[in-house]
């Protein structure tokens, strides 16, 4: 099977080297990054492209871009995992499109086209016989698209409820442990690489709902958006209140839940008892599945990490390479 | 896709019942229980069945036998969850392999076939280009089969360690929190239906350890057996023992442990804290997976149950309709 890897940042380096290292039979095609790219039916040697990258900053030559790469060049799947926009989904939208509109399976890691265009995106996979997906999108290392998928098919999902940040986890946790405030907190999430300079995508829930939006369109089929989700962040989360909570042998945890029976699709601040087992420490995920033939079933793993990402991309890759690849 | 389903315990009825209200697009041609058994190519009333079975104990003719079913009737895959030996196999192990040597796609709940002639039955599943699928061996509801083979796919599993019997876990669990002794937490234990009247199989370790030879054998494809399993139950756990771990903010688990790289194969009963993800409370089991990419991640959900089995079965059969069933 042939590959397209467009992204070439920490993800794409990831994949990379995992397709350099394990005996996966992929074929790299064509590979860019926002600069450069580089193009050859034959297989490219990633040894070398991961070399010239730390050397020089780009991965091929420059004139060489993504989209051409995407609408020209010889592959059966793309992997899309391109610094994009979470709420405009762009530039992954248009590259995940042109790719699906040729024929080819698609693979991302990216939430925006999912959470923005699903409906639109799945049409165009199923009109063309090929595959789109994004495990990576939602809870990172968690293989939860594929246990919703196939572990647990044949259950009705009765609803989904996690932890689905692990910035937001991380400063919970540490005010709960340490008594810091949540400026303190987030301070110290800033200085350890888990929040971003603004954080205002973590810390007000908007991550979280996006992966929401993701699985109320995926396992449910709904059509909503992230309008459609009542979000509250953990910024006015205060020491009191925590300390309250944990007077009752409890603590506070941000919460993302989705029971299309009752019409509750939100994330918020929740106080649960220490022994639930979505509390979980750290940059830490849990997601909790209930079902109706397998009771609950909860997930726990990081949420996010290049390597986590990676590990999601390729295990989609090998899905479709051992299930779905076209019989020619 | 037709179905013989062998085996009509509250299993096999969970699975029938699952057919008849769900909308599964399966056909069952042939049923059989340990006393009678049904065949029909066009396809059997499902709901007639269960009502025979309900009033008569019987759900087809007698003189119709399960390997009769197996051996003779039209069907792309058998059910196998038959009442088994879970240390000799038998008869599952009978039923299964003539399906295979059939070229029929096989499922089964069953242990001992799969602990006891894993190469054998994959060798003889190959040879014929069909599935042998066991979710329901290990763990019950939790799609850790599916997650191994599938979700993680592309990650180095350097280690996997788990509770894995939910009999033990109800005991143990008991004894922490209300301070009982063994003896007193395993008579509650057999008052709820979670404890054999011997227990043996399940507090002496056993069941977990079949578990552990399973998962060896499939995961790293080892050639492991019960007698390799350092195995110790939990039936010298005393409630002293359990209030010194608890003074330290720890508790004791029964934890089944593979670690290849370290040639650990064990199932002892362990001092963990109390906070650690592996201590889940009652009858539940818990699952976690080191892997190099991904790094750790965990599952929890209920071990046993008709309907969680169910759940692992009808999921397997479905990812063989989906995935593998033969074109024709």
């Amino acid at each position: 099977m042939r590959i397209a890897l467009i992204g070439f940042g920490s993800v794409g380096r990831g994949i990379a080297e995992a397709i350099v290292h394990k005996n996966l039979d992929l074929t790299v095609s064509g590979v860019a990054d926002s600069k450069s790219g580089i193009i050859d039916p034959a297989g490219i040697d990633m040894r070398a492209v991961l070399e010239r990258k730390r050397e020089t900053g780009m991965c091929g030559e420059e004139g060489i871009s993504a989209m051409e790469i995407i609408t020209s060049a010889d592959y059966d799947l793309l992997i899309e995992v391109t610094p994009t926009d979470a709420r405009t989904g762009e530039p992954a939208l248009g590259y995940i499109t042109a790719a699906l509109r040729r024929g080819k399976h698609v693979v991302t890691s990216n939430k925006g086209p999912i959470a923005c265009a699903y409906h639109a995106l799945r049409t165009l996979a199923d009109e063309h016989g090929v595959q789109l997906r994004y495990e990576a999108t939602v809870c990172g290392a968690i293989p939860i698209m594929q246990a919703l998928e196939n572990g647990l098919a044949g259950n009705d999902i009765r609803g989904i409820y996690g932890v689905f940040n692990g910035t937001c986890n991380y400063i919970l946790t540490r005010m709960a442990d340490e008594r810091l405030t949540y400026q303190q907190a987030l301070l110290e999430a800033r200085e350890l690489g888990y929040a971003e300079a603004d954080p205002t995508y973590d810390v007000k829930g908007i991550d979280a709902a996006i992966k929401l939006v993701i699985l109320a369109n995926t396992v449910w089929g709904l059509s909503t958006t992230l309008d459609d989700v009542d979000t509250t962040g953990i910024d006015a989360v205060t020491s009191d209140a925590l300390e309250l909570a944990e007077g009752q042998d409890c603590t506070i945890r941000l919460i993302g839940e989705i029971v299309p029976g009752k019409e509750i699709l939100r994330v918020s601040p929740r106080i649960i008892p220490k022994s639930h087992t979505l509390v979980v420490s750290g940059t830490l995920n849990a997601v909790m599945v209930d079902t109706d033939m397998a009771g609950k079933v909860t997930f726990i793993g990081k949420g996010a990490g290049s390597s986590e990402t990676a590990s999601a991309i390729i295990s989609d890759v090998l899905f479709i390479r051992d299930h779905h690849v076209k019989r020619t």
